[in-house]
């Protein structure tokens, strides 16, 4: 299946921090045929560092696929001979959207630091004008894993009309403590590297080493414990005995520097700070859920999947329960599973065996 | 309780990367009085960036006590009215023992990464010259916490006969790839660090934000998500609303930019990456730490009390329990609890009220 970045283009944008954002690309990518009725649509929505870039290849030569195609594509869980697919990026990212690296009508550079403060619910609300530009009224579901698992949330909150159902996964109704310190120091360690600059390092080197460093932390919170002993142990890395070095003795060490070194290529690091804040702000904890989802204008055949991963501890299942529980007390109907995997938070992108038949039951009941 | 800080002098060590220190320098302090059987003592064992200030005050007015002090006076579960108690500095730290901040003899200058890597066996052997400056032949106890544990098992393992019992907290025979990477990436950031010039700042500006985010993403490792979740919540920081801005918005951010702030006014940066390089090293894993303790000259008295707790994920339960079943496995005598707690890893140094009557009991028995 071939693939192709769209650009949507739409005027403005009222964000939550107060500013108002102008002249807004949102990419995405869309796969399978909109019916005529256009009531075959399905949304699906990125993790933090994901683009739109859902399933497929973009020439047949390309070594990688999108981000979730074990699952997208004809005859696949989320089947493209039926349904009409549309990944949106966020805007704050890089990979075709509206962010930090967008060039500023006010100063002709990229916006760095003056880019004002996204938040989850302003991602949604662009997407929303992707879907009105689509003609779309009533998706057959929007889901999303992660990052993309509270979009979905925030569009049940905000759009409750607009679907069928919402699939939430490996995710959470607010970022947690835990998880809020652990993009703070990632961030930290961007704008701690000499070539950050403030942001403004377009024109010049960028601060590959502390994005890399952010990533590499980020990386080992989307593993388990289990899945790094299994995947590395405490091997050594080509070679028989220590060499004391500071770097690069064990195997998890040079996986990490390649998944550093990897992630810079195709991220910008404002963008990760931008981001990574939207994150941070998301918050219907402390039964702010509950009140949100009551006396909303949903479609009277509404219904939730809420689907947590055992090994999971950067969304663990106790919080997707809560999300369970918040839509329980509206009397919404909702499914859940904690599916056991020792793929830690990404196995929503890999357990595809356990994953798919419950997607596609779900999806087409 | 006064505590003072005493440097206790040897020539030289052999270490295991196969370079030999020589001129050593090792901190340690000492609280009660030594017997004339000289068969009181017992010997504690700080954790990765602790020192030999274990307990007391070195003046009255003093804000901060040693670092067990909880644990460790007159009547406290390490009674020094009855007990000679040593706390041992590990040797490549910054809190007076030799380290890369030392003095390098051939160059006049500190060492920094001229400095040999040393490993947990170098600490313990360094740590067993001072036990033999004391005429000190059977320990009561050897005891520690996290790295310390580590430090008690190697003792078990390299002198056996040394001690009447060896008590490991929060500890683990290796560490785990998880761990490896998390200290990895701590590395890097002090690595990343503008000021570190490859080791060579002592003349200059220190890498403080480099080794400030280490200590962040440590700090992350030693709460629990439940702990952060009752300490911090998402609670923002002295004010009513979100201001949007990059850093210091939540509580938990300023706790653990203090933290940082703190840590680098008492530590070492490359004492940071030597010290946890010497714990990554640290492998009696697979199966290793059966053969190791095989056939090894324990006083037939020995016994040993491992534990652990049920919310540290750094150290969690399963690799304490992996540490008895080896001991099991050589019929030692051995003691374990999980003992409930939400502090996580750092429960070792709170959780006073649980662990004192065990300590206590264990000991005097």
């Amino acid at each position: 299946m071939l693939s192709k970045k769209e650009i949507f283009h739409f005027d403005s944008l009222d964000l939550e921090c107060g500013e108002v954002l102008h002249n807004i690309d949102l990419a995405y990518e869309i796969y399978g045929k909109l019916n005529e009725n256009k009531d075959n649509a399905i949304l699906v929505l990125h993790a933090l560092t994901g683009d739109s870039h859902l399933a497929g290849k973009y020439i047949d030569s390309d070594l990688k696929t999108g981000w979730w195609d074990k699952f997208v594509g004809p005859n696949k869980a989320i089947d493209t001979n039926k349904f009409f697919v549309i990944c949106s990026n966020v805007i704050g990212g890089c990979s075709g959207s509206m962010g930090p690296s967008s060039l500023n009508p006010k100063t002709n550079k990229p916006y760095g630091l003056n880019f004002p403060f996204i938040t989850i619910k302003d991602m949604v609300k662009a997407q929303k004008r992707l879907i009105d530009f689509f003609g779309i009224k009533k998706l057959i579901s929007c889901i999303g894993g992660s990052m993309g698992g509270m979009q979905a949330l925030e569009w049940a909150v905000t759009f409750p009309s607009y679907s069928l159902s919402f699939i939430i996964l490996a995710s959470s109704a607010y970022q947690s403590p835990q998880n809020i310190a652990l993009h703070e120091v990632g961030r930290r360690a961007i704008m701690n590297d000499i070539n950050w600059n403030n942001g403004e390092y377009y024109a010049s080197a960028r601060p590959d080493n502390g994005l890399s460093i952010a990533r590499m932390i980020a990386h080992i919170t989307y593993l388990s414990d289990q899945s790094m002993h299994h995947k590395f142990g405490r091997r050594i890395k080509g070679k028989e005995e220590l060499n004391f070095e500071l770097h690069n003795e064990f195997e998890v060490e040079s996986y990490l520097e390649y998944q550093g070194r990897s992630f810079i290529q195709r991220f910008d690091a404002n963008s990760y700070l931008y981001i990574t804040r939207a994150v941070d702000y998301f918050d219907y904890g402390d039964g702010k859920l509950k009140l949100a989802l009551q006396n909303k204008a949903f479609d009277e055949r509404v219904k939730f999947l809420i689907l947590s991963f055992s090994s999971d501890w950067l969304y663990p299942s106790y919080q997707s329960l809560e999300i369970v529980k918040a839509l329980q007390y509206n009397n919404l109907a909702v499914s859940y599973a904690d599916i056991q995997s020792s793929f830690g938070h990404d196995a929503f992108l890999l357990e595809n065996e356990k994953l798919s038949p419950i997607l596609k039951a779900f999806i087409n009941f």
